[in-house]
């Protein structure tokens, strides 16, 4: 019943699970973005599950979100129970230990303050600084680091200055659309004296300049979660790859990407780019409030129109290896806004 | 012509990284399994590696795996460094907390003291006590245990137990081919009054009894990792739930299966069973060493015969959520030795 009424108002993938984790993350907090974290539902999604709660009389909206009386009756009678978490209080589930990397981390907090601010304009979001060291820590425990050619295909993370400052790379380039990370970046280099980076201005709809086919290790990027835009970007990373089992890093998350859209991705890795999925690690990156919550379609949608206090928006970091007959994607791509946005996106 | 050698003698598919990969560890630790470990290629593949490279001068074998000064010299010029783990101190990597488990942990070790041993003939090996507890940290996180129908598909590591104890699902039903192991989870049933299990003996050679054909919420198993039996064990487990939105949780090495191997599995569950895959937990299952490893292929491989001191074998923790279209596996398969045994398995 509640079910139909919510497939009948919403274009993403619905099924009782979806329902059911709702309910379960409104027992756990009343707060809008933390209950579309712990649901791991599509936003929209979460917001017309609410709605139709509401209508249902289950739910009831103040300046927080709550189960009424036959809320609770309800969830009671289907035996759902609260979400925990049990993330690792130590590595916060990342599995990865920043023990080599503190000193690292410190450099990269202090060059970092004065960073560009995050632009809607490219869907951009930074994660926190644990983050993007994790994710070098992370690198070279599965030795794609050291001594290796790694290309950073968009970097509002700034993960190339903590790559810079690892000195574990033997070369960097990256590429972004963005002049002010560009020229960030390249100022940084300089200060540092750091010299094996180039950084260049592209809009990644256009292929890779030949000279940067076949010619690194490692690619890391972060797509907009369109399955088009992923196809575009990480089939340009497979193509930056120099050959067989060499590596690609990048985040996908629930937030705006419903298990139906996964598995679309999945195929278009395993099944277009032949290649193998090594590591999908949970929440692996925590992104930082970018700013602009209020012009983004997420705050129109969330039924209480309050700023998130924590961080709501995370992603799992997949991990793949190129193999024999892996491919990547070379197309000129020429499509507006459908390469940022679809049904199941609100934060772009 | 390192990898030349190694492709003549070996059925396994081998790239550059392969040989790197045993190079790195090499670098690392002298000891054959923490090589294997570290270096993530299958056992197999990595003595015949080790094999070509003492013949090329580059390794020497005593009583401890070592490069040569050519060797050394040859790792240079590649630029090949150690490898580094950096995996967080405190969850082994698993990125789970067992802050709310303690307790469970406590009670779980002190009922599996007098557990059956691993048996060969059934490829049997547990985990240890902490890694199974954090299964049930990680399901029960993913709101795959409370109030649910869980089944457990060969259960050597006795999570059938840690369930019990844990008081969370609504009904287990515990499904092996080995009478003391069905026996023991029996005995301690009725010991600590636990009504709502069923354990049964089953070859899953055979299909699942109609009855718990679309019974239950989730499933776990860990398979023997030919793709034959993944096909089997984890199609069973998917034709053993409800329907959508549902999960299964399998443990997969790279001991014993290659990327190759794993993109095949991967293609198996994404196309052939219409899954999506939600998490690839790296070494989440750490198998205390068994105690037939004389008995075992790996054994007859190992060019050093010593027994190995600490883990070394580990398998990596997936989760797959069923979806719209998904399917499972229920034909009787008519295969011995085959189920167990490919070319890149060594201790079953």
């Amino acid at each position: 019943m509640i079910l139909e009424k919510v497939r009948e108002i919403s274009e993403i993938p619905v099924y009782e699970r979806s329902i059911e984790n709702v309910l379960s993350a409104i027992l756990t907090t009343g707060d809008f973005w933390k209950i579309v974290d712990l649901s791991e539902e599509p936003l929209p999604l979460v917001a017309d599950i609410i709605r139709v709660l509401e209508e249902e009389g289950l739910v009831k909206i103040t300046d927080k979100i709550e189960l009424t009386e036959k809320g609770l009756k309800y969830v009671k009678n289907l035996g759902i129970g609260k979400r925990e978490l049990n993330e690792c209080e130590f590595c916060e589930g990342r599995g990865i230990s920043l023990k080599n990397y503190e000193d690292l981390l410190k450099k990269f907090k202090e060059i970092v303050k004065n960073r560009p601010m995050p632009k809607h304009e490219y869907d951009q979001g930074f994660v926190t600084p644990e983050c993007t060291v994790a994710r070098i820590a992370l690198m070279n425990s599965r030795g794609d680091l050291f001594n290796k050619d790694v290309l950073v295909l968009g970097d509002d993370d700034l993960t190339s200055i903590a790559l810079m400052l690892s000195k574990l790379p033997r070369r960097i380039v990256t590429v972004d659309i963005d002049e002010r990370l560009i020229n960030f970046i390249k100022e940084v280099a300089e200060e540092i004296g750091y010299k094996n980076i180039e950084v260049i201005t592209l809009d990644l709809r256009k292929p890779l300049p030949e000279e940067y086919k076949k010619s690194f290790d490692t690619f890391i990027t972060d797509p907009p979660e369109t399955v088009f835009a992923i196809k575009t970007f990480i089939g340009r990373g497979i193509s930056s790859l120099k050959g067989e089992r060499k590596a690609g890093y990048f985040g996908i998350t629930r937030r705006e990407s419903s298990l139906d859209k996964w598995r679309e991705i999945e195929r278009v890795l395993i099944n277009d780019f032949n290649v193998v999925i090594t590591d999908i690690i949970r929440n692996f990156n925590h992104y930082v409030n970018w700013g602009y919550e209020e012009e983004t379609r997420a705050w129109k949608l969330a039924p209480i129109k309050k700023k998130p206090e924590d961080i709501w928006y995370k992603s799992y970091m997949f991990r793949i290896e190129t193999l024999k007959d892996s491919k990547g994607f070379d197309e000129e791509v020429k499509v507006g806004d459908e390469l940022y946005n679809d049904a199941e996106s609100s934060t772009t």
